[in-house]
């Protein structure tokens, strides 16, 4: 998400509606699919190369088909031709650019989302689209990188435990909690850095340091625009009455929405102490103004007038009573470090130093 | 929509209800009408320079009424009488400074709305007014430019794709779409041209920059102007129970929505880098006016005690004992210098250079 | 609505509700009533002085009864007896300072609203409160200036136009009509009074400006006073199933509500760009103060250093040897010159001028 | 509400729900009640030091029980027992510092609002609260402070005027009219203060303004939290279908409720152009610090090179050819002259002065 | 909540979803369970460490059973299977960082708050998590910390007093009201704080004052993710008809949510009063540059061109006449005089000293 303010959409606009373009950033790599199929007693893990070698539905399990950074158009024809899925669903799939929405249609549920990640080194915040399609006993999971991002949901299922025992709507479930989850992970960095960068601003309020606030103040609108889709979508999941989801899961997706408020509460939180240590800087750089203006002012104050009176010495008249005197020089010092005192005194008194 | 901040209207305020007038910026020409019949065998394509040539409706087939840059009152006239069109309906077509909205009359729907442009050399963001009237069987577009916005619609009508399969709600659909999808373009020559401005004032900061961000926030309140009440026109399609629209193309019509809804956020983000690089502006100005009042305080403090104490050795005291050392020309300049160093030592301490 | 914050209630507040007091500015004058009576096919214009002189109405005959600069209590007293009407709706009449509202009763509909003048002198905006009754077959109108609002209507109903072949409620809505369109011209001039105002701030921005733009800012706000409601006014008149009003009238107050949300738009819009105003006012002061800044650095730091050297070879030590060479002004002399082509070079490369 | 900005609690929190604690400000006294008994024909005015000595509803007749500065909790006790109410109603009449409400009981409705003062000395906003209960047949009024709020409508109902003839639910209405009428007046006063204050800031922007902008600021938050309540409360009290409020009681509801709503624009309004002031008040402080920056430039500028000039012919070179010239001293102070007259061409060209 | 902007989850982001981690900061220690058993005549109070020791339920008997600074996994585990709770409402029991809410469960009320605590040494606000389940007769209570927050409810009960004749919702009732109670507490502390910090900036706006305002703004804003949630808690409770909760304790209810709106409106009001401090410690940054600035001008002013005058006086040309007058350096003393008198004055007229 870094770098461009817009992506960059290629090809894509203009085309007919329902036309497959890829939109992406995966490096193209041969489509390879993940089949798990399990029950409370069984449980299966099948690598597909082509959907054409996809088993029918075993009765009585729940089947989860899932891919990691597909990059070709092909291989989500296939998916749209064995699930008898939209075009437009297609479409969305590929479109790697898009708003977390869940869309019902006749017999299935399609959801769109992002994982977040937060670089280290660039203190950037990347995200990867998943596209969830939950069917009747059927989750199939489409992560727009390499790298599995339900590694943890993946080990659970094969450890056996509670998971198993519940349909493929829990599952479809479990997928969208570990997401969720992360993004408290996320939000730990993003506060980490926030205050990494306060404490540089304290030290030395540079414009290096203006520079990284403004742009990481951008990040979290980036972050924004990927959580607050996700509280609708959320919402929708639990208030519209879609039959796919058994009211027993209802409960737990209640639960991930609560998460998800709690991520927006914290998320808006974080924005207004960034937009804080803005103010806090604009406030430091016056200050610091204030400080130097201060220095000037003193440095004049004080040498200015004393300039003045050597120099009202070292006039040439020839009359100059003062001059001839004994002790004169002497005097004379001693009137001007008297006017130095009284104005150090002065500055004191006003507290610039 | 540049130079006025509000369109003058002409003879128009004050007029009758329905009274026909034209507002629009096209030149004068005369009244070209492209007629379009298709149904998935066939297709013809007429072009009519009078409304009264209109052939009647063949059965079962779709019709595509569409007018470029139509400037005079007669040609709508003519239209309202051929396909009854309410007076208030005829009056919005001619006024093109409209904001888009939909509306349900008794056997037709219709819907008004922008194509925006960005002019690549003014940095401005134009806007034509297109009408649409969708009736049973029949749609009619009027564009207030000349210049085919549809031409992408239109080559794929004769490219004799899956288009021509479906009815006139469909086509009304596609060529909201067609608007949308160049919404996402301009909006990427938004974001180049907000990061161009960035540059330019990380790289120098004048005045010529911050009027060229000033305006480009008005430019973008145009924007604002155009996609949200387009927001609103789309959600009325797909709630209300529009009995022209069938319920196949509804999940189309939530597709537009959806690219509606992203491109809303996408430019309330740069809306946000936007106010954000004005702020960036004030900072940078202050801190540059510290870095100016810096050197100042630096070349005074140290030249300004130094100065005096020249000064003092100008004095034409009779009597200074320093001015008859052998040494003292060379002792006051070793002075002279290491007050300076100290001075150097103490702002570079304080972090000033 | 110039010169006060809030208008003096006078001797209102804390009298009885119901109890008739005239808190307008018009000067005292006799109550002149013009009532126009026609149908299809005939129309009769009447002057009265007195409500008692009130024919009965003519059957299928639309009765407007009209006053402009209504300024005594008497009349609107007669007017409450001969039509019946609720003693709080003579109040509201008297009471210039009304919000823009539609009140139903019984058996008639009350509305309130501004009329708003652009005063081209004072750059100040000027409201005129209008109430509307809208009965069966009658409408009554009170301005509460002299000069009738409602000329182009009256105009247009003796022209025969259109107009006559209504009844009450689609002359109500002519009027109504005919104040929103004068608002589009209203925006006009505050849209050319703002743009002229900008060129004022970018040619000198002084102090002068920038009490214009506040001063502007709060007609804005006076104006939009009298906006906002107006639309809830004629949302309600549209939402509200009314039965004063006819079916076939609604579109054409659907589209007067349409205009107002417009004029509502654009208001926002001017108000945006005259807070950007406001923001442009206070780089450009920071702007110039960094100016004069340079300039003073630049004299300062070029000049000090030089009278540093001139102070040194000022002074009266016996044995100082540069001051017998036979070159050594002319090297001083270049020295001073080398150091204030460095120093300007110095600055040139820092971008000072 | 002036000098703490959140009202000590005092031994309230942490008691029991239902304890009765009087937390109001006003000094302790003797409880004594006003009560009224009226239908159209007759008036009775009765003091009780005791409300064991409460007569009995007189058949027909409207009670008005009204009290004063009432401080103790043996009488608001001794009013529970007599009529009946919940002691949370109790608990709430003697704490004063209660947000404005209604709450709707079995046979009564609890009304909790606050009388507002302008402090023409101290220009602070005060707060009295009152509380009403309307029963059948009954109101009961109790209010913070001596001295009664109410003087209007106790001496329009002796004045045998329409009041009257209306019942209980009426009296109520025209007890919390006199109250929001009582709030134009003080409208009036706060614009009347920020005007005067407007008027000081332009005159001599010092820090007293500022403060005092500041201050009323904070008066005017106070205001908030009293007004928009307020409109809630009538909201409800119109909205709700209340069995003890007769439907032609309504009308006058509504026209208190427009009033509150005409109240809460105007100062919303005044809370604009207070900040607007404070944004003055900035703008000012930076052209005034923009003007002290040019007259040091300006001095600066011109006798720094010329005291160069000077100081060039102070050395002490043995071989400086120019000071033997005959017109050397003339032709210097004609160069200086010439330097100085060019520098304050310069600035005047600049716009400095 | 000090120190980190976001609490750290430790091991759980990631783990199964009813996964039970302890995620608080009491220290471990023994569970100790606090059960009290009453009715209108009796009042039972027992100490249980294991809840295996739990009695049965005796009829008509209100059962409540709390426990502070619960830190282990396994307590919770037993209180889980002795009440058959869902294990999501176990985690959320253990998970100390959740947002307040209410869960309606088959036939128990979950609820979550925080208590908050203003530090008066650190000038933080601490919050600790209570969870609160309704049961038919019976209320489960849990505290984050050590230190009984219901020790006022539990004096009460022993008491005897009102309290213990109602049933197990009013004690969950009187729970909630004396957290919101104890805010009142909180809001005058942090009052208190702000307009010490208010008074500390008048006095001197140095940088560690703003720090301070600074940091308690943010203080502030985790005091609001503890009070809106509550609110909408609470509304819930109200609105939603919950059979656990009895219609005559709704009426209590409804006390404690108006408490709730008053503890956000002067909440709200305090941000706001904060966010002013930090407009004035700006201003008032911008008035003491303002100050320096004048200092500096007048004293560069004034001896400058004295200086420059010296310095003509100091030229070594043969010929100026004025060196020989017998008066000179008295006149040119004197010119000295009336230079400085004049530009005294003339900064006194500007109002400058």
């Amino acid at each position: 998400m870094a770098g461009r303010l817009v992506r960059k959409k290629g090809k894509k606009a203009g085309s007919a509606p329902g036309t497959l373009v890829y939109t992406g950033q995966a490096p193209s790599q041969a489509s390879v699919w993940q089949l798990l199929q399990y029950d409370s007693h069984r449980i299966e893990d099948k690598t597909l190369t082509d959907l054409a070698q996809l088993p029918a539905q075993p009765a009585g399990m729940v089947r989860w088909l899932n891919s990691c950074g597909l990059s070709g158009v092909a291989p989500v024809e296939q998916l749209g031709k064995a699930f008898n899925l939209h075009p437009l669903v297609l479409e969305d799939m590929l479109n790697t650019d898009h708003r977390p929405k869940v869309e019902a249609h006749a017999d299935y549920l399609f959801i769109v989302f992002k994982m977040l990640y937060f670089q280290l080194d660039s203190r950037e915040i990347r995200a990867e689209q998943i596209s969830l399609v939950l069917l009747e006993n059927t989750v199939i999971s489409l992560q727009e990188m390499p790298g599995n991002v339900f590694e943890g949901v993946l080990q659970r299922l094969q450890a056996g435990r509670r998971l198993r025992g519940f349909g493929a709507d829990y599952l479809a479930y479990a997928l969208l909690d570990a997401v969720v989850d992360h993004y408290f992970t996320l939000l730990e960095q993003c506060g980490d850095h926030i205050e990494q960068l306060e404490n540089e601003l304290m030290d030395s309020p540079t414009v290096a340091v203006l520079s990284k606030i403004h742009h990481f103040k951008r990040e979290m609108l980036m972050l924004r625009k990927a959580v607050w889709p996700l509280r609708e979508l959320l919402s929708s999941l639990l208030r519209d009455d879609y039959a796919l989801i058994k009211p027993e899961t209802r409960i737990f997706l209640r639960d991930v929405y609560d998460h998800c408020v709690h991520i927006i509460d914290t998320m808006e939180t974080l924005r207004d102490v960034l937009g804080g240590l803005l103010d806090l800087y604009l406030t430091s750089v016056s200050n610091r103004t204030n400080e130097v203006m201060k220095v000037l002012t003193m440095m004049a104050s004080i040498f200015i007038p004393l300039t003045f009176i050597a120099g009202i010495y070292g006039m040439n008249f020839e009359i100059m009573p003062e001059l001839g005197w004994q002790y004169g020089y002497g005097l004379i010092l001693g009137l001007m470090a008297a006017i130095a005192g009284g104005l150090l005194w002065y500055f004191r008194r006003k507290g610039w130093w």
